[in-house]
């Protein structure tokens, strides 16, 4: 593992999106959003996407310098046409379009089209409730997971993030995608050489594997749930709505329709949907944020199986993260990806990312 | 099994909670939604539950001749008090705002306090779907759910549910409680001397089991998802955020506060708390309703990986019974229901239900 201060790996994925063609403030919008990924543990969302964002933009399907624009409002909705900028940009102003939106009417509900990867679906979450609100983000993705008894995928990851802020500086925070694990998980096993736990993934064949290699390259991830007999077909579901909020809906690329999964930058502009709402919570009962404190201190106080593992609230390993992070004003690489980071400097021509003795 | 036709069970429904000391078109609300669910091939939720709502009504915790009083609103919110009423009551009421606020903004989002048990959550989803609108109902429930970790259950089985029109007369129809499978297919298990799949349900040691005895007594299940190590986390937080609709939103019982699940009517209101959200999806893209069948259609057709089991849209399942339900006339039950329901028809002085010849 390398360090890097945050601030330098900032700066780093900054200049390579400028230097890809990006202006200076989507450039930064986008990087403060892969840095924030990285403060949280979340690297498979951090530095580790720059590359796919720079070749999108260098391949002509992102055009960084754009600007999204309404196509059609109601008091508490708005359709968004993005243009194919990058993801942050459109989120940004999509998020910002449902907050305003909330305090007409106290909801907003926007849909986007024509969009790009746009990072950590809580990222955008977390955005509403920093405004007191409950903020909730959706996306639809490549196809990777398999609807139950199928062969082969026909959804995406469809991610789906709720935060909303408590008492006592708590915050709610719900970031999963619908699938049982990441692709990223898998190749961690791959490469490692360990054997899959059952209801991750399906081999060729349809059926559950444990053969990481297998699994990685048949694509084809279980819904959360697992098989059928684990109620694989309640992710399957959820995976499905989160589509009906976001291509259905905005009518962008969905399901089936959406290119596959690519760090080469070919295949055209990506034309992803996108969700995100607003609720205000104040126009409920009062005593919304004590509740939602006494639930998260409940549940961490809940008598464990096992003494090692305490009981988390959603959000505690994030926030804990973020916590390491802050205190050493520092984000950890592994090997890999410093070395891949110092091709792309070179590549874009760009100053390579400063470590930190 | 046994056979009834439709309509009698309705009246013997009807009858039932009129005796009880509802007036006649609460009685035929709860009757009515009951019904649903027989029709749909969900009998957990239909005349299975009757007696449960009778016991309710007659131990004075449910109270079916109240108003219930909408105690704040704004364009696009309102918040509920159901009064006590039974759920069907106050489910209409409050589903109803939804639909009218649609009709100014593009988004209802309803929360219910002081309310009861309201069924099959994909009724109160399809009641707005009906109308042409994407529709969505969440409920919080008795604790059943462990957390990840946890050896004690600290939230609801809290389903949610999302029903939306497509083109060709399809309707994509999800339903689903948040922990990995209900209490009533462990009991099923039970019954008939099973062992259970592994991520369904915990003993009280916190750990796996697949004893459906100590399962069913223990009465701790898995979030969707099972273990940790199969994301059972994910499921946790599903019901966590049906919970900050609900109860957290309204400020009806929540979580751990809420009362034990039991069928005796003792113990007072349940104050359980409901979320009603219909969205207009005309203020989107066109073609919602072509894209939803589109998908529906391709993942039907997708390649089976056992050719006897065709994949599935969801809602395929309910439409299939409810196909089966409207050729016959007839609803089935299994012999111990008929012989419950009997036993209630007599304690309650009522005509017992006519099953067909």
């Amino acid at each position: 593992m390398g360090k890097v201060a945050t601030t330098e790996a900032l700066r780093f994925m900054t200049d390579c999106l400028k230097a890809a063609g990006a202006r200076a403030y989507p450039a930064h919008q986008q990087a403060e959003l892969l840095l924030e990924a990285d403060r949280l543990g979340h690297p498979s969302h951090g530095l580790n996407r720059l590359e796919y964002y720079v070749n999108d933009i260098l391949g002509g399907g992102c055009q960084p310098n754009n600007q999204p624009k309404i196509l059609k409002q109601s008091p508490s909705t708005a359709w968004v046409d993005a243009q194919n900028v990058l993801g942050a940009t459109v989120s940004h102003f999509a998020m910002d379009i449902a907050i305003e939106k909330v305090k007409q009417t106290g909801v907003g509900w926007v849909t986007v089209k024509a969009s790009n990867h746009n990072g950590m679906a809580g990222f955008w979450a977390k955005k509403a409730a920093d405004q007191g609100l409950i903020g909730m983000a959706f996306t639809n993705t490549s196809p990777l997971l398999a609807p139950t008894r199928s062969k082969k995928s026909a959804l995406g990851t469809n991610p789906l993030s709720v935060v909303a802020p408590g008492a006592d500086g708590e915050t709610f925070y719900l970031d999963m995608a619908t699938t049982a694990v990441a692709v990223g998980k898998i190749e961690m096993k791959r490469r490692k050489g360990e054997t899959l736990p059952n209801g991750w993934a399906q081999g060729p064949d349809g059926k559950e594997t444990q053969d990481a290699e297998l699994a990685f390259n048949t694509g084809c991830l279980f819904p959360l749930g697992g098989r059928e007999e684990t109620s694989g077909y309640k992710g399957y579901g959820l995976a499905a709505m989160v589509e009906l909020f976001c291509g259905i809906s905005s009518g962008s690329n969905y399901g089936h329709h959406i290119r596959s999964w690519s760090h080469s930058g070919e295949g055209g502009s990506s034309n992803i949907g996108h969700c995100f709402v607003a609720v205000n919570f104040e126009n409920f009962a009062p005593g919304f944020k004590d509740r939602l404190a006494d639930c998260m201190t409940h549940w961490r106080n809940l008598d464990p199986a096992d003494e090692k593992l305490p009981v988390l609230a959603p959000g505690d390993k994030e926030k804990e993260a973020a916590q390491l992070t802050d205190a050493s004003g520092t984000v950890s690489y592994v090997e890999q990806q410093i070395k891949s980071s110092s091709a792309l400097a070179e590549r874009l021509k760009v100053t390579p990312m400063e470590l930190c003795r």
